[in-house]
């Protein structure tokens, strides 16, 4: 899977490419096949493995044990990927990195059960890890059951025009900012560093992972029109919340829906022009932007944490999410 | 929930009242709805609480710490049931312990989601444990894993009529037995027992198990008649493999299959009759009687293992698996 790869340095690339071998080399039964089968498919299946590349350049930067943190990266990546794949069920999507979903290719029945099996998989890795063992499970385990939260959070809040914007950030900082947090935290953990630095840490990826959210949304809307078109469909019917709907509707929510209603009813690429205008229109594309910004500036504010020979490499590693295209 | 209590020594009872008592108990938020809602209706759903009985009856024998018993027994419990919350999506069991299951009640992604959360409980749960807490962690891990090992084999097989005895005995272990065994095993962690030990336990466990899914299967054809009506049907339709449908097939490949696509186009209460008729005049019945003998000696002979003050009570536990009637 190519996408976002151009955008890496050779140090990132080269990092990821080690992930992707890491996750291929882990040690899994052939039988059932019922179960290893998609896990496998799964783990292949591409992704920017963006989590554990965080790992790596903050447990670098505090010199941390290289197994501990392949442990630790490996595992919230397959945390990140476990929720993907249950998502997937809930939301109905289909493809996902360019591939079938396994709900998709065999049947939900595996899907459930695969999903259930990659995150007792990062289990048995989270409890490999020699420095701080029970401060990294518990770290560990704490996220999962955050992003259980926010998803609910997600599919609570369907369809729901009372959703204000603190209701959303709420939603994106469980959904998604709070596993971003856990992976710079995590390798504070490991390398055994003070409280105050491993907060630190964790508000430096909370903030980092906000601004991801918020730039994953916009790109829902303004990204290749090939791929928006696909699955903002889904989300047109789900109405699901995004920063986008949110500020439409807090800008003007009498004119935001019976404008939404109406595209609804459109081809879908038409309603995807219409909407951008109406968004460029209302300056709620600014806005969103401006959010990004935002939590950029914050996540960059607490790299001071890091040791000043790591932070360059950190900064290029934000400024991906600023510029990636999908 | 009134299944089995009457089987139940004062003494079980009372335990079984304590684990009631602690599962609802569990410090979780009220916030999300979504997720915690359907998280404390599944708790709070009944069901005779045997995994955490065996904990606090094997660890009272070996004289564990009261609170990491009863975090290792709650940890069990809700693992069992974040297994039942998916697996009733899976079969599409719409009853759970005379309640309505989750994807019922509700829907599917509350199910999926409510499951996942329960999971996430119980590892927060098992971490809390005292007392030997990374091999308690691990062995708990092990079993998840085994059991989803389990629930795959049981898809995977069927509609299957290859699959033998021994694969049958494969599946029962993973899916059900393992974690029967687990229960006896983790008390032998937390009180801190030489391997010699724990390994028997687990064993006493495992056999224990056997005879229970065994006995299960029996019941699903031979228990009250109104219940083994709702359940039998959706068991026809998907093909499950049961001790008594691998025997019956074991006996006479032929005579079986022609008799098992009649009884399908039957009435359900007929069917019923004519299975248990078919059962008893082959002599299956009784050969899937002599297996649950057969284990339960097995994990008899184990219990020498239990200092003497403690093997009555356990061996009055065995007991309740036998004569229990649904």
């Amino acid at each position: 899977m190519k996408q976002g790869t151009d955008l890496f340095s050779p140090q990132i690339e080269s990092l990821r490419a080690e992930i992707d071998r890491a996750l291929s080399k882990i040690d899994l039964p052939s039988h059932p096949e019922y179960l290893y089968t998609p896990i496998r498919y799964t783990l292949s299946g591409g992704g920017k493995r963006l989590r554990a590349i965080l790992v790596h350049l903050v447990g670098d930067a505090f010199g941390a044990d290289r197994e501990d943190m392949s442990n630790a990266g490996l595992a919230v990546e397959l945390l990140h990927n476990f929720t993907l794949v249950h998502d997937d069920i809930m939301d109905q999507d289909n493809i996902r990195h360019g591939k079938d979903t396994i709900h998709e290719k065999w049947d939900q029945s595996t899907a459930i059960l695969s999903g259930d099996g990659i995150y007792v998989v990062s289990q048995l890795l989270i409890s490999k890890i020699k420095t701080k063992t029970l401060p990294a499970i518990h770290a560990f385990n704490k996220a999962a059951l955050i992003v259980c939260e926010g998803q609910a959070y997600d599919k609570a809040f369907e369809n729901n025009n009372d959703i204000s914007l603190s209701d959303y950030f709420l939603m994106i900082e469980k959904k998604t900012a709070w596993l971003i947090g856990l992976c710079a935290e995590m390798s504070g953990i490991i390398s055994d560093q003070s409280e105050e630095t491993i907060n630190k840490l964790r508000l430096f990826g909370l903030n980092l992972g906000r601004a991801f959210q918020i730039q994953d949304d916009i790109l829902e809307v303004y990204g290749d029109i090939e791929t928006v078109g696909k699955s903002l469909g889904s989300d047109l019917i789900s109405g699901k919340q995004t920063i986008l709907t949110v500020l439409a509707r807090e800008d003007n929510q009498e004119e935001w829906s019976s404008f939404w209603e109406n595209i609804k009813k459109m081809e879908i690429q038409a309603a995807i022009l219409h909407l951008r205008d109406y968004l460029n229109r209302k300056n709620i594309i600014e806005k969103a932007y401006n959010y990004v910004e935002e939590f950029m500036s914050k996540a960059r504010n607490e790299l001071e944490v890091i040791p000043s020979s790591h932070r360059e490499t950190l900064k290029q590693f934000t400024n991906i999410i600023l510029t990636r295209v999908k």
